[in-house]
C-alpha cells in the first residue's frame, strides 16, 4: 500500500489533503465505503493518478476528517474507504474570521476568495457595493458555485482544518443584518477615520467570532461609512497605500490573525 | 486647466500617481522641463489620455514627488514641467522592510512583486531555493526588468511615497551576506520550530530595517534552515495552513507591517 502524501509520485505533490463532495453518513457507529464518481473521481483517479490501496487524508465539508483509502477503480466511479481521524469535532481557530469583501471583476475575486481560505477565513460574504460591482457579469448562482469550488481546491492545497462558508453576494445592508451582533465587526478604509480604532485595541478581548469588510477599488462611500459606523462597525486604517480590492482580503486576515494568533504574547500599553 | 485626479475622466481612476522613468535633474535649484517618449509617453498620453495642460502627481525613482503639467505634446513624445512637492526627502516608512522571497514561476512571482509593493515593502531581492526554482525560464535580466516594471505599475495605482529597489535573483548565501548584518532578519517556516519566535517578540524593539525571507511551495529545506539560522535569521511560524508563495509574501508583509504601524500601542507581556 502506497501512502500518498507531498512528495510521493502521484501527482499530488502540493496537495496536503483532498475534500469530499458530500459527509459521510454514520451508521452503526461507522462510515461505511462511498462510491466517487464525475468531478471527485476525475481529480483522485485522473488528476492526482492515484491507484487502488492508495491512503491520503480526507476531510468532509462539515470538517470531520479521515484516512481515505482507494478500493476499487471502475471506468467512471471509484470506492473509497473511509476511517475518522481526530476527534470528530472540526479544527476550528480560536476566532472565526468571516471576511465580507466588496464584489469585484470575476478573476481579482477568484483570487480573493482564493487567499482568503488560505489565510484561514471561515466565510466569506461577496458584499455589492457602491463604488464596486454590482450587477456582476455571469448568474449570482453560478458565480457561487465557482467560488465554492475556488474555496474546496484552496482548502486542498493548504491542508486547513475547516471550510469556508461562502454566501452568495448581497447588499450592504442585507449583510450587516445577516451579521446582526455575532461579533466585532471591522471595516478596511482607505483614509484615516476621526473615529478610527487600531487593530489591536479591537482585537484585545477575545471573541470567537469577528467579521471584517474590505472595500472595493474606490473604497467605501460617505454613505455606506455612515451606515456601517451606525451598525457598530468600527473603521481601520492600514497605512497610506490605496490596496488593491483583493490585496485588502489579504493583507486585512493576515493582520488580523497575527494579532489573535500572538495574542498571548502582547498587551495593550 | 484640469486636475487630473482619481475619478476625474481621462482613465486615470484607479491611478493615484505618474512615476517618472528617471530622476529629474536640479539646475540652479529648480527642475528643466523635460521630454518624455517610449513608453512614459505611451502611459501618459495614449493610456491615460491626458491633454495639454493637464496636471497630476508624479514621483522620480528617488522618491522625490512633483507636480507634473503637460506642456506640450508631439507625435511620439511630450514634454512636461516639474515642480517639486513635500521637502525633497523621500518619505520612508519607519521601517523599512526588505522582502526576499523564493524564486517561483513567472506569473506567480509577478503577483507577489506586485502585492509586495502594495503592502509597502522598500526592496524586493528574489531568492534560488532547494525547493523552488533555480533555473527559471526566461534570461535573468529580462526577469528583473520585468519586475521593476510590475513595482512601478503598483506603485502608481497605490500612490506609494518610496519606490521598491528590485535585485536580480541571486542564491541563498549571497542574499544572506548581502543582507549582513544590516538589521534584524526573519524566515517564515511552515512548521513550528523549536528555536521559533513570535512577530510582536521580534519587533519589541524599533529597527530601521528588516529583511523577512519566504520560501517556495514545498518550504525551505533543513540545510536551508540552518544555513539561515547560523546567519542570525530567526524562523516564524505563521499558522498551520500551507500558504502559496506568493500568498505569504503579502501575508508576511501584512503581519509586519501592522504590528509594526501599531507600536504605540502594544507593549510585550
Amino acid at each position: 500500500m502506497n501512502f500518498c502524501e507531498p512528495g510521493s509520485s502521484g501527482g499530488c505533490k502540493t496537495v496536503k489533503q483532498f475534500v469530499l463532495p458530500f459527509n459521510p453518513e454514520l451508521a452503526d457507529g461507522k462510515f461505511a465505503p462511498i462510491k466517487l464518481d464525475g468531478k471527485a473521481f476525475h481529480y483522485l483517479i485522473r488528476v492526482r493518478r492515484c491507484k487502488r490501496g492508495n491512503q491520503l487524508s480526507a476531510m468532509a465539508p462539515n470538517g470531520l476528517r479521515f484516512k481515505l483509502i482507494i478500493q476499487s477503480i471502475a471506468a467512471d466511479s471509484c470506492v473509497v474507504e473511509l476511517s475518522q481521524t481526530g476527534n470528530g469535532v472540526e479544527k476550528h481557530p480560536e476566532t472565526m474570521i468571516t471576511i465580507i469583501p466588496a464584489l469585484i471583476k470575476n478573476n481579482r475575486m477568484d483570487a480573493a476568495v482564493r487567499q482568503a481560505v488560505e489565510a484561514g477565513a471561515a466565510a466569506i460574504w461577496p458584499v455589492q457595493t457602491a463604488h464596486g460591482l454590482i450587477h456582476a457579469t455571469g448568474n449570482s448562482n453560478t458565480r457561487t458555485e465557482r467560488w465554492k469550488r475556488i474555496a474546496v481546491e484552496a482548502l486542498q492545497q493548504c491542508g486547513g482544518t475547516y471550510a469556508a462558508e461562502i454566501e452568495p453576494p448581497a447588499a450592504l445592508p442585507e449583510v450587516l443584518k445577516r451579521w446582526n451582533s455575532r461579533g466585532p465587526i471591522f471595516f478596511l478604509h482607505e483614509k484615516p477615520l476621526e473615529t478610527g480604532f487600531t487593530l489591536h485595541r479591537l482585537l484585545a478581548d477575545e471573541t470567537t467570532e469577528l467579521a471584517l469588510l474590505t472595500g472595493p477599488e474606490g473604497g467605501f462611500s460617505e454613505s455606506e461609512v455612515r451606515l456601517m459606523e451606525t451598525c457598530g462597525a468600527k473603521g481601520i486604517f492600514l497605512g497610506e497605500r490605496i490596496l488593491r480590492s483583493e490585496t485588502a482580503v489579504l493583507y486585512g486576515i493576515a493582520a488580523v490573525m497575527t494579532i489573535i494568533r500572538e495574542r498571548k504574547e502582547w498587551k495593550l500599553k
